[in-house]
């Protein structure tokens, strides 16, 4: 299986316009379309074919405004952190899109999975969660390819989350995301635009 | 930005066919190739915009040696683990890429960057490796765009290894990677074709 420059271009533009947003329309997005998405899953690459991934879709009224008001505490208290005028910045920002994103997930690893037997996780157990991280990388890029959005929202008492959500006690929160359309596309990251901080576009390589 | 159905299509090929490579031919890879994968990791999303990749690329004899011997004792305390035919299988696969990939590199998350100012990273901190964690799996996909293979060994006493690399104490091993060309193409994970471990073709998803 080959792929051509035609297709390296159009893979570099996709990663170019793979956005974290937090703008969404309130639209719904079709199941069918969801589902396609969430297939990306399954492609992923995972530690010892261990496939840890488990994922709470977050869809009614009680836990949608739990996991609301839990950002809004947490993003209050990283507000708390700051001084000044970078304080006055951070007030500005629009850090999710929670309150309109259509369709909202909270992702999991399971710690505690048999499956893959710890094939690779014996010395580094935190790869089955960057198992899950790829996952979802997997799953953002073909979001994109749809013109869906994703926002990954971090600001978060994961605890606090969890007991909300009544997850699993052996699942480790990865995540908590939002999908639909976007109200804008962008290939510049909305923290760039707001001028809280820019991409250094270099790589620190150094040899060994 | 748009994408067309046919991209998605080789998109999804991409993410079929992107696999973890142990089997590298020895030949060299240009690297201005090298250098064209390693430009992915400046198109991942990063919490805060803090770009907290930091790379070792491993070219030295000695730190190839120690790395591979870091491995090997590894891998067998993790056989170590297991017993009977499980013990047998697992002694029959092959863990890592190491002795013949051309190019080897270990990548780190340094958790003390200030770029960023901490933004997302505070009341969860690993969301910085998570960025690592994407920024290797854009790689991973554009190196496989090009015919090259990419394989994560994660066989390894990370303190061990950060000594022999003499990497900064700030940072924190995401993983340890193998990349050339691969012998061969496929489409199924290794684990799968050795019968190890197979993937149950499924998500687990929960509505709350």
């Amino acid at each position: 299986m080959q792929f051509s420059d035609a297709f390296r271009t159009e893979l570099s533009s996709l990663m170019q316009w793979r956005r974290d947003v937090r703008e969404f329309k309130t639209d719904p997005v079709d199941e069918a379309l969801v589902d396609q998405c969430l297939d990306a899953f399954l492609t992923a690459p995972s530690v010892g074919l261990s496939e840890p991934w488990r994922i709470l879709r977050v869809r009614s009224e009680t836990a949608r405004e739990n996991a609301l008001k839990n950002f809004n505490t947490a993003n209050a208290q990283a507000l708390g952190g700051y001084q000044g005028a970078q304080k006055q910045k951070y007030a500005s920002l629009k850090l999710s899109g929670m309150r309109d994103a259509p369709v909202q997930f909270a992702v999991y690893c399971d710690d505690s999975t048999e499956q893959g037997s710890g094939l690779g996780a014996t010395s580094m157990p935190e790869m089955r969660r960057y198992s899950v991280v790829c996952a979802v990388f997997n799953f953002w890029l073909y979001c994109r390819s749809l013109g869906l959005g994703l926002g990954w929202v971090s600001i978060l008492d994961p605890d606090q989350l969890n007991t909300d959500l009544n997850a699993d006690p052996n699942w480790s929160l990865i995540g908590y995301f939002c999908m639909g359309w976007p109200k804008n596309f962008d290939d510049t990251p909305a923290l760039e635009r707001a001028e809280w901080e820019q991409r250094r576009g270099h790589l620190i390589i150094e040899d060994r």
